[in-house]
């Protein structure tokens, strides 16, 4: 009693299951995980839909990668060792060379993220990815938005505002001359990389931290209320990207830095002593209060998937 | 910098996402959970998409409960004690009225499966429901589909063959004189239950388990495929129901005892010598070989979502 949905499913998802914490993947009535000892479980669901989070024409490939990228950096912002994922996934018809492509891509984040695939669900509708990720971190070492204290340091990782360039590039709203620039900006939306390392670093020295898909302000904004407190954000203190500096003016690479979301960086707050990690920037500062203040007020502030 | 998104996720969705493995809840970048010392987790998903797996006109409470007990039950099919959900939203637009339906049976299903929601996401788009449930057993006390073996009984849990007979109502395609006859079966339809005890019961004694959600037969094929082994069903010990008997002939409740599906019994096998748990029925035996056989060969074998 074969069919052509376990069939599908069977041929192109299998095999990336395989991870240390597996105790059964594909294939049964749920998959089972090993925690470690000593050990909590940390939890994300993230839905894709083409038109809303990707372009139609994006390759299946790309939109397998950043799917799980974007889920994988929720575990990167709670400071949490991956364990596995599972994937659900609409599809409006059964196109083979389709699926082989977005398994590549599939196949790929999950090496890199360490994110084995062990279970989902395959049904026919508008093409939607929904993908859930696990991982761990020792009981009590999670991080959370909610630890942020007057007087810490805001930081963030990374170079953000490159993932809106490049999305604009590929929309085709944004001509760069130098191939070169243009295809890393256009990488950064489509192979974002969740700061899964960085997390685990951060884990022993900030005190709350999220992850950057909304945008830097709105997120900076989810942080400062779940802390309690206010955040100032000094956009000339932003850390752009020469290949975003190349591309556009200062005024629209620091809106797209501060408003362009999907850049997957990890913005976090620090005691005031605490040495910064390589690679990530102060860009404000903790302050009594509630809000989030800024010196520039960018167009677009925060994506919402019910406003616009 | 709130957003109506974040607005309507923290309205109707909070509040139900307590419970004793819930270290954190909703509204950070994951949710926590603490797996009990020597338990291995248990984890899977599904998709309900309005037009394939329910109609159109289905109340938005109707729709939160069975997408649950539809994930849950693949917790009782493994033998795992609930834990926690997720739940992923698509919908066209932010309908207070339907998300407030809505939220009533979540509430109410979350409450009755002990499955706290813990977190989510929530998309613009074509109406879909992704569920993701988390339980746990003790780390080699689980069940799967691959146990079986020659010589076992074949039994099934409550009776088979009532949700097929609820969505023909539903559907208008069966007329009903006794309208609470009509009451109970809808009713295996929208509110199934996932037999989440008995599936703990029968960790210690069924040699396999899966649940009947594609339809008795499709699933005791992939139960004999995992095993290895043939199954053989016989249609006159079909536990059918006074109700489902008393609103359409034998043969026709026979189909859909075999092939109707959306039933969330349990379809489990057990060794020759060990007793029936209450509310169980053997329905066939296991052999030697490979496939199912059946005396009757009914006309809807299984739901395929792309193959009709």
């Amino acid at each position: 009693m074969t069919s052509s949905e376990f069939e599908l499913i069977q041929h192109y998802f299998t095999g990336l299951g395989e991870g240390a914490a597996v105790r059964l993947g594909v294939g049964d009535d749920a998959a089972v995980l090993q925690v470690p000892e000593g050990h909590v479980l940390q939890i994300s669901t993230d839905t894709a839909l083409e038109g809303a989070h990707f372009l139609a024409n994006l390759p299946a490939a790309d939109i397998a990668y950043r799917s799980v990228m974007a889920a994988a950096s929720d575990l990167a912002a709670m400071g949490a060792v991956p364990m596995a994922s599972l994937l659900s996934l609409t599809l409006p018809k059964a196109d083979s060379a389709w699926l082989r492509d977005f398994s590549t891509g599939l196949g790929a984040v999950c090496t890199e993220t360490g994110l084995p695939l062990v279970g989902g669900d395959t049904t026919r509708g508008p093409l939607a990815i929904t993908v859930t990720v696990m991982g761990s971190t020792p009981t009590d070492q999670f991080m959370t938005r909610s630890g942020a204290e007057s007087g810490d340091r805001l930081c963030v990782s990374g170079t953000p505002g490159d993932a809106a360039a490049g999305l604009e590039i590929l929309k085709g709203d944004l001509s760069v001359a130098d191939a070169s620039i243009s295809a890393v900006l256009a990488a950064r939306f489509t192979r974002p990389v969740a700061r899964l390392i960085l997390g685990q670093t951060l884990r022993d020295i900030a005190s709350a931290c999220i992850d950057i898909s909304d945008g830097l302000l709105a997120d900076a904004g989810h942080l400062a209320t779940c802390s309690g407190v206010a955040i100032e954000v000094d956009s000339n203190l932003l850390p752009l990207s020469d290949a975003l500096c190349s591309v556009v003016d200062m005024q629209q690479a620091k809106d797209w830095a501060l408003a362009g979301g999907d850049d997957y960086e990890l913005l976090f707050t620090l005691p005031c002593d605490t040495p910064l990690p390589v690679g990530c920037t102060q860009i404000g500062r903790v302050v009594s209060g509630s809000g989030i203040s800024c010196d520039r007020v960018p167009e677009r502030a925060g994506y919402d998937h019910f406003t616009h």
